[in-house]
Parts: structure tokens; sequence; C-alpha cells
């Protein structure tokens, strides 16, 4: 069995475009429901900086993962948000162990 | 409607105890499926850092939130993990808001 594997995305939209950049990567988020292996994509906004959104992620395994990130850029969604960005996102690479909310 | 709320759970263990950590926090975790309003609480490790130890939660709302952690902390769980903190934990606040992974 592989092991799952997570991430934290820290994403920073230029200024004012915290909005627009959590929507653009809710349509990202929508279109992760057919990725094989997609156990959670969650789009978050924080009380604590307007223009950040946080997505959480949580694949079956690396190689469901990696097969999501090519596809994706490659078709529409997360090319789309990459305007917004002021600056590259940043990650917490994390190996989810277990509780509730992991099938 | 009451919104969601989330956050990320940055715990330290002492040195060499992040696997220690995990466990105690898995228990906490379990102990979470009984508690109302709680949609995630997984527990994650992390390729980087070796004593450290992330809990991703998201509740249905503040009130659920603030209730568990009042019962817990009163209860079992937490506090038989805190003598392996090597700090307190920080907490990276969210506001879900949509993606799979959220009923």
């Amino acid at each position: 069995m592989s092991a799952r594997v997570g991430r934290y995305v820290r994403m920073i939209a230029t200024p004012g475009d915290g909005a627009a950049l959590a929507e653009g990567m809710l349509r990202v988020a929508e279109g992760m429901r057919a990725a094989p292996g997609c156990e959670l994509y969650i789009v978050n906004r924080t009380p604590d900086e307007e223009d950040a959104v946080w997505v959480t992620e949580v694949w079956t395994d690396e190689a469901s993962s990696e097969a999501a990130l090519e596809r994706d850029l490659g078709e529409a969604g997360l090319g789309a948000v990459l305007p917004l960005l002021a600056g590259p996102p940043e990650y917490i690479e994390l190996t989810p162990v277990g509780g509730p909310g992991l099938t």
C-alpha cells in the first residue's frame, strides 16, 4: 500500500485580489473532484491575512498527486489563477497519519 | 447558517518525540469522532521536520470548535500530550470556503 501524501499550499494574491484568488481556486477544486486519488482539496481564506488563500490537499499516494498537478497545469484551472499571485506558492509537505475526515 | 471554521495547528515535540506526539494526537483525534460538529481532525507528520506534528481541523461552526476544546482539555486527550511539547502550539486560523472533502 502506498502512503497518503498531503500538503498545505499558501498562495498570496496581489493586493485586493484575495477574494478573486479564492474563487479561482474553488474552480480548480471543483475540477479536482474528478481527479483519481484526490481525497481533500479544500480552499480556505484566513481572517488574519486578507490576500492569502490556503489549500489543504490529501491524496491517496504521490503518483495521484503528481498526475493531477500535471493535468491541471496543462488544462484550465491553475493557469487562470497564476496572474493573481503576488509570488510563487509556498508548500508545507505532509504525511497524513489518521483522524476523522480520512476515509 | 453559521460559518465553518478551521485551523492548522503546528506542534513541536521535544527532540526525538515526534512519533510519540503523533501517536498521542491520534488518540485525541479518535476521541474527536464523537465531537458534535467535527468534520476534519487529521493528524499529519511532515518529511521536513522530524519533531513536528500538524493537525488539520474543520468544524461546522465556532461554537462546536470551542466546545470540543474545552471538553478535551478537561478529559483526557490533549492533557496527555502536553508533556511532549517543546513549546506552545501555533495556529493558522482558517475560513474553509469549499472543495472536495467538505460535505
